[in-house]
């Protein structure tokens, strides 16, 4: 049976489209990993760079970060204790997505101001 | 009182991100741009082309979209009704966030693979 080129490739990149939006699954995703990337590690500092966020979805989103190996939590056993999150190397191979989001959002709002 | 360069990048970089990701609102409006843009013109063959959606929420994605100017519908009136469905400019600017999410969807499933 053969089966058209373009018709493939649409396939292939619908599938590859979903896979990436699955793993990114919902809002808080990506500005998350944006935060981690820029430097924040703890809890409290997430928290508050990302506008709308309850610590209820952090703390939920952060949990299954960690299981999916997008990020570590490194706990120092201080008076009081301290723990910090960081990026792993696969969490930053969104980047480019995120990236190209911001470019797009900033360019979206100028647009609006004019 | 004074601001941090870093901390008002920040801001505005996750402002942007947030503005995207609300305008691209749920998982299905990107692979229907996508869709749409790979030259699928009409209902059905939209529908056929993404994975998992339900003809319920692609009637109500297309909808908003054309409310939000991301496609244009036009109605040929033929026997039977003829309707097509055409990106908008403003919706091809959402190529860069598609390829480069189409990129990572490939990359992963071959890193999974191995």
């Amino acid at each position: 049976m053969e089966i058209d080129t373009i018709a493939r490739n649409q396939t292939q990149e619908i599938q590859a489209l979903q896979d990436t939006i699955y793993v990114l699954g919902g809002k808080w995703r990506l500005p998350i990993i944006n935060s981690i990337c820029n430097g924040n590690k703890r809890f409290r500092e997430i928290e508050r760079s990302i506008p709308g966020i309850t610590t209820r979805m952090l703390s939920r989103e952060l949990k299954d970060m960690e299981a999916n190996k997008l990020i570590t939590r490194t706990v120092y056993p201080d008076t009081p204790v301290l723990v910090e999150y960081e990026s792993t190397d696969y969490c930053k191979t969104f980047s480019p997505i995120i990236l190209a989001m911001i470019d797009w959002g900033i360019a979206h709002r100028k647009k609006v101001a004019e």
